[in-house]
């Protein structure tokens, strides 16, 4: 049985990187899903080294004692939320850039860089790595691969799976893995990196990332804000864009009650009743073309369009966006969901999620990375906890996405807060084979147990 | 034991989708890597439905028969190979193509469809499936996704990887699984689409594969040819062109063998001794400015430079390119080599080659796609046979490749050609690993056996 004896053992091995403090015991309860943990974890360990990772787990394994992972902890679905008697391993402190190789345009990085600073130290050398998640000020590259992170950017240039060449991986028992490739091809066996990206900390703990750069892309980029009367007019607003050809950078969709709320945070003029607005960029050697290609497509759409090419505006028109999580929680607490659909299923979507605001008495403020077809649904509460309408009203939204060929989650992960509705997506064939699979990494099942794949009982967590 | 009572209950469930003649058979144990399998296989499956692939896997998991996935046979590694007590199961039937949504930028096509062909019914709407393997009039779509396949424009639009969102996987007992998505972004589990690209028929059957596509890229491309006194210096114009930034769509090099052999089999010129070749196209709104920035790029490395703008002469030089698999079967038997590299080591892996070849006596035409760092070097022989010596150098320069931080096969897979060698670059712990999740798909281990994972005992297959 894990208890406090494994401290020690721990506090032997890896000294004062042992915390045991209340404090960061409590903080290591929750991430910014709203939802913590019904009570604090054994101890934090802040991992300096891969050695230290291993350490860790090496004990872990010994004693049988749960080992929750955790970056920075700005996860939405409680993947890096601990627990009694459970260890929490830290990789915050793994923060060193090893390598940056713009001549093979990739660098190597320890899980703790967070993406802010990267994008910083990769300027330096005109290069860049696309994943942009809107937490990216304080986000981590472990937490990126961990949830196979997306962002703004998605949609031209792709997510966090099209971004990653390699990653060194310690396994449950503390062996040290070398997963994919250095070079930009390889299709030596399993490609077990693609494995890993998006696997919530249950196959193992990634100490290093071999990442795959881009060029910065030249040129000033055209910021194109449309607004419509409505947030259905505005969603056919952004599928006319996709199914005419140009291919933004961002597009994103605020509906009215969103961005009503992001104005008043900003204590800027209120939009007008009802209006939703697309905020879109486009970039490189045709973003004046593209730009007004777009600008034609969403006149006819009916919305009213302004573009800039005024780089310091574009910029201000984005924070617009990039408020709304902020915004969002100070209306009271907030469940964030993620649900993903093809495009074109995009007004649809907002379609059903009409109805449940309708079915349920609640408001849903909704964003949307429209160019990939991303939703961002926001049940807010001023209960402290998620009341049990609003989940309800969550489960009618999963049901909907997938009824219109989409997922319960685009980019934030299952966690705990989604897992009672994986097998419905699944199928319970594959949801069978899928632990199995976390079975190989981690026979004994010590690597964050009860996320992702164990049913959630009612109310367990929140 | 597997006898040809399986044939019979094949028969009574397939009818004359069951295929015994000697031809068929034979023409089963042979893909284009030039060996064979030491005997006819049992019989072809040719698939015609999901069902029948489903149907196939009961009988061939009841009576523990090996069953061998074959598309179309262009593999290059051997995976697809049948030998003696084995069922094969085709696929190229199965070629339909379900759904083109250019809404959604997604296709739902069988595995059995061409690539050609597959490019020919997008183009009519604006949209394009980026894989182009050099038998892309003639390979499949689920050989693509078998192999991981990557091709000439990789560099800029990725491999197989990137362009699929999901496929329909039929496991080795006929259970059919649904991996993956039709939106873009999607996390829900495990990736197990991703685990699927590139396992070579150990993982399962796909039945039906969910494309992500592209618009077709407007404008003419340019087409730069740069010539160089030697291989070297045209691998280091090549390092230089990604080193400057611009991003070319192809990026060829052919050594002066390969350019030499190529010229004879098409009646052209033949090119100055020693010359080698680049050949470069670049696309988009930029395609101009980036071709003008990249024949600076190259004559300041020493290259002589020719841009054209006309699509037709750009067809005209690519064929030389594409004519190197043909020159090389013109030459004798040929082992087809696939190792990649961080792009700034093709020069060095070219002083590989070079080293290799005096040192075992023997000329290794090379070609690579030098945008990614993935070379094919080509060992020629006389014999009907790969002798023992060509082996030993070919190990030689998997080693080299390793050494320079590359990988034994950037596109063509492990098969059985290459497995020897695999345990080396995973490390034993990643391989016994893979092989445990290959036994949780395929507990009874009739799919593909010895392919990829088996250690292959000195000539056996060859």
């Amino acid at each position: 049985m894990p208890d406090t004896s494994v401290v020690d053992r721990l506090r032997t091995a890896l000294g004062d990187r042992v915390d045991t403090a209340p404090a960061a015991l409590e903080a290591a309860r929750a991430d910014r899903s709203g939802h913590a943990s019904p009570g604090a974890p054994l101890a934090v360990v802040h991992a300096e080294s891969t050695t230290d990772v291993q350490e860790t787990l090496r004990i872990a394994h010994a004693t049988r004692t749960p080992v929750v992972i955790r970056g920075a902890g700005t996860g939405l679905a409680g993947a890096a939320n601990a627990g009694p008697g459970e260890i929490v391993l830290s990789t915050v402190r793994m923060r060193q850039v090893r390598e940056i190789r713009p001549e093979d345009l990739l660098a190597v990085v320890e899980p703790g860089v967070l993406n802010g600073e990267l994008d910083e130290l990769l300027a330096e050398h005109g290069l860049w790595w696309p994943p942009d998640p809107a937490s990216k000020d304080i986000s981590t590259v472990g937490g990126n691969i961990a949830t196979g992170a997306g962002g703004l950017l998605c949609a031209k240039y792709g997510v966090v799976r099209d971004a990653v060449l390699g990653v060194d991986l310690v396994l449950a028992d503390g062996r040290l893995l070398h997963l994919g490739h250095r070079s930009v091809k390889g299709v030596t066996g399993l490609d077990l990196t693609s494995l890993v990206i998006g696997s919530e900390g249950r196959l193992g703990v990634v100490v290093a990332a071999t990442l795959k750069l881009r060029r910065v892309v030249p040129g000033t980029p055209r910021t194109i804000v449309a607004t419509f009367p409505d947030v259905r007019s505005a969603a056919r607003g952004s599928a006319a864009v996709t199914a005419d050809g140009a291919q933004p950078s961002i597009m994103e969709l605020m509906d009215a009650r969103s961005l009503a709320a992001v104005h008043a945070l900003l204590r800027l003029d209120p939009p007008a009743p009802g209006l939703a607005q697309l905020t879109i960029q486009t970039d490189g050697p045709a973003a004046s073309a593209e730009a007004a290609q777009i600008a034609t497509v969403l006149r006819a759409a009916g919305g009213a369009v302004t573009v800039t090419d005024d780089a310091a505006e574009g910029e201000r028109l984005l924070r617009i966006r990039r408020s709304m999580h902020a915004a969002m929680a100070s209306l009271g607490t907030t469940l964030i969901e993620d649900v993903s659909v093809p495009r074109s299923a995009l007004p649809a979507m907002f379609d059903e999620i009409a109805r449940i605001e309708h079915d349920y008495g609640i408001v849903i403020p909704t964003v949307a990375h429209a160019g990939d077809g991303n939703l961002h649904p926001n049940f807010i509460t001023d209960e402290p906890e998620i009341p049990e309408t609003i989940w309800r009203a969550a489960d009618d939204l999963f049901r909907a996405a997938i009824r219109l060929g989409g997922t319960l989650t685009g980019e934030h992960g299952i966690g705990v807060l989604k897992s009672r509705w994986l097998a419905e997506e699944l199928g319970q064939d594959q949801w069978d084979l899928q632990q199995q699979i976390v079975r190989v990494f981690d026979p004994a099942g010590i690597l964050n147990p009860g996320k992702v794949f164990a049913p959630r009982p009612e109310g367990s967590d929140a």
